[in-house]
């Protein structure tokens, strides 16, 4: 696209709601990833009307439009299109419709917050189980655009388990209801699930029915430290062998736990003395959640258990308070990086759960070659784990082995038999790795599946399909 | 079509192994529904390559194909084309290939039995969820093809949840490998959910890579009798709202228990002298699993909280064998029904769980407006309903108010707010229903997607999408 896109017929529509300067339009140039690229206008959609119009006008336009909840996408994913486009800001349609205890369903609009949702649904006794690290920040419309998972993913999966209906508007703006407040659906195709990880390029979703359970009347944290991530990844094994299934099984590195600790001072026991190796500790961070007795019960085995897989500490909060403090640390781990680090690719990975061992070793072997720091957390119980790549964006040696570190990477989870998104979504960074992970026919279909719902291309165009544009490239063979 | 297909070419490719008469042909006239139609040909693949090459030929012959695995469908989806077509019989490509502890995955062939599958899985000390009452004679194939659910679905969702990877074969022979032996996956469109689901009408899947959970230490169950549906239904919710999430809460009503005991005689009670309101009564079985304490703790309660609900009758098991017996009966339900009636429509409405009362009410209602007996069991903690119309087929008056019933079934489910399946899919019998069940721009989408992957229509004509040939048909307005 050459020069500013013709915005009339938005105009006309939305008056003075279409925002072409100022902060707000220059804030939304950027999500939290490392692309940015200005946007030519921003509409805050208040309604599914706004965003059908949106999309109808768009489409007669040609006009490129990305849709964005609270921009904390990691992957670009919500970062304007090349040219500009329209920016197409979901945050304020952030209603909770309902949270129904007899139906057992939530019914939100996509600019919810996770965390609201959470804690709407728990003060109905219901619980929402994706829990995302960005809960705080992050919209439900993301989520569903992404299928973010989180810390409870091995036994309660991810948000596209707990989707029992969506109202999706299509390029063209028709309005397309699929689902309902049921737990089970065998009435046509999947729709909804089509939509869900699609990253905005198929339709923009307006509402969603999400499944809720009983909110569990127990949890129980274990923190075990380790000499080395073998023996933590051994423990994990052991506990899965014996028929538990933590709520949560969170592994975090000396680097994570030492980041945590400067913004939740003692929460993770980060005050320990190092040990010989240093820098190949690891510690696990188990939740068991159920009942007073059977948490309580899996909880005094996780602790045995670790005890005898040669952890070097073992630690149980003393009372809730305690136990809150030390997830926050655990969440706490990427802000703290941020801050300390003038810049930071955070990134998402995913073996299959007997090759974490290799991936962590893979991960340090590339930190090595590339001399960078990556501070290593995630989700040992999954098998999804979030390297985060320490760099200084003005030193353009940094930045081109930071690249390179990604690559090796994505190259290594596909190696292992993983992928390069487990939960962040492929976006803008990734979207030349695609064709690494899926294989071609299944590539056309995902083409063919886009160009059946726009045809025109308007919904984020440049992300998720491969175009040899990728800020991460993969190595050449 | 007219006269019988000319089979040439797929004789040349498969030889004497291309059926064309006799009695194993016979016999894939019809799955378990009340749906009969005699096909062209049978061939019982062996290999991908042999569902490659059957779906090459049949896409150049325009030949319709229905994908079959053990034939226990209910709603026609496996009974062969208008005009014959082929058969593609995958029941003989039953390999468990992998069970794997570490991964957390087993890697299957299509034509797996259910139950094969689980208890593989439970050698190793690992779970497979899904649990439809079919187990010991579905197929995972079929499985995946209805997005079978079971007695768990409250607490651990349907077959679509524990599927990381598919390998199907589509139209014109091309196979599509999607997906990887993850728990979490966000690198691209969710194909794989796209095939869940689908009845055979967009691909034919030749592998599954599945999830599988730790296997529960300990189970525990609570049977409760009640007087009626609406105290039964108030229990469930009380349970719920305590924070308790069952791995199964099941209901049946007077009818199922007695045909239940004729095959498993003793197991539920069956023989507790009926209260005055001889046909309102129902039994509520309850299974909790966890840990021995959590398991213990909460079957406890649950007893307790059935006792305070006004239950006629709580009764715990003494021992696992006689809980195993209990649940045998559960599952005997619908083998019994079919012994003690000349013929049997099972059907599989879903409502929002806080409308099964009012769901149970208008079942009764039909049977006595059809003057049929409708026997009433199904899945109470997740809202899905197993109506079974008993009646005689050589009685045109009682097929015709069969009919009628059926019609009435779907029909309320839909002014209820749920859906004419929950596990079941819609098949022949029930795809005049789903323009009802969706939204005119979902359905046009559905139409959309059978025609990108599908475009000469081979794979599973006649099914699940709307015709007005439905053996039901909706009431007129």
């Amino acid at each position: 696209m050459t020069g500013s896109p013709d915005l009339a017929p938005l105009r006309a529509a939305f008056g003075t709601r279409l925002v072409t300067e100022g902060p707000q339009l220059d804030a939304r140039a950027r999500d939290a990833s490392i692309v940015t690229r200005p946007a030519a206008a921003l509409l805050f959609a208040q309604s599914t009307a706004d965003v059908a119009t949106a999309l109808r006008l768009a489409d007669e336009m040609r006009l490129p439009i990305v849709p964005r909840g609270s921009g904390t996408s990691v992957t670009g994913s919500a970062v304007p299109p090349e040219g500009g486009g329209l920016v197409l800001d979901l945050s304020r349609m952030q209603r909770i419709l309902e949270v129904d205890p007899d139906d057992l369903v939530a019914v939100v609009e996509p600019g919810v917050l996770t965390a609201d949702l959470r804690r709407a649904a728990a003060a109905q006794r219901l619980f929402y189980p994706p829990d995302p690290a960005s809960l705080e920040t992050s919209s439900i419309g993301g989520n569903l655009a992404t299928n973010a998972g989180g810390a409870s993913g091995l036994k309660y999966g991810t948000t596209r388990d707990y989707v029992s209906a969506l109202e999706v508007v299509v390029p063209g703006g028709a309005v397309l209801r699929t689902g309902a407040r049921t737990v089970k659906n065998a009435t046509g195709y999947a729709l909804a699930q089509l939509f869900v990880g699609s990253e905005g390029t198929l339709g923009v979703i307006t509402a969603a029915t999400l499944r809720l359970l009983p909110l569990p009347t127990a949890e129980r944290t274990v923190l075990a430290g380790f000499d080395a991530v073998e023996a933590a990844a051994a423990f994990v094994g052991r506990v899965l062998a014996a028929g538990l299934l933590p709520a949560s099984l969170e592994l975090m590195d000396r680097r994570a736990v030492e980041a945590a600790s400067r913004i939740v001072p003692g929460a993770l026991m980060g005050d320990a003395a190092p040990s010989a190796q240093d820098g190949d500790e690891a510690i696990v961070l188990c939740r068991l959640d159920g009942t007073e007795l059977g948490a309580t019960e899996a909880q005094e085995a996780v602790a045995d258990m670790a005890r005898t897989s040669g952890a070097r500490l073992v630690h149980l909060p003393h009372d809730r308070a305690e136990e809150d403090r030390m997830w926050a640390a655990r969440r706490a781990v990427t802000p703290a990086l941020e801050q300390a680090s003038p810049a930071r690719l955070g990134e998402d990975v995913v073996v299959p759960r007997s090759r974490i061992v290799a991936m962590v070793g893979r991960i340090r072997e590339i930190a090595r070659q590339r001399r960078l720091t990556i501070v290593i957390f995630g989700h040992v119980g999954d098998g999804n784990l979030h390297p985060s790549i320490l760099f200084d964006p003005v030193d353009r040696d940094q930045v081109s082995r930071m690249r390179a570190a990604a690559s090796d990477l994505f190259t290594a989870a596909l190696e292992l038999g993983g992928l390069p998104s487990g939960e962040h979504g492929i976006g803008e960074l990734k979207k030349d790795f695609l064709p690494l992970a899926v294989d071609p026919v299944a590539l056309e279909l995902m083409r063919s599946l886009k160009t059946l719902l726009d045809p025109h291309g308007i919904l984020n165009p440049g992300k998720l399909f491969p175009d040899g544009r990728s800020p991460i490239q993969p190595q050449r063979r």
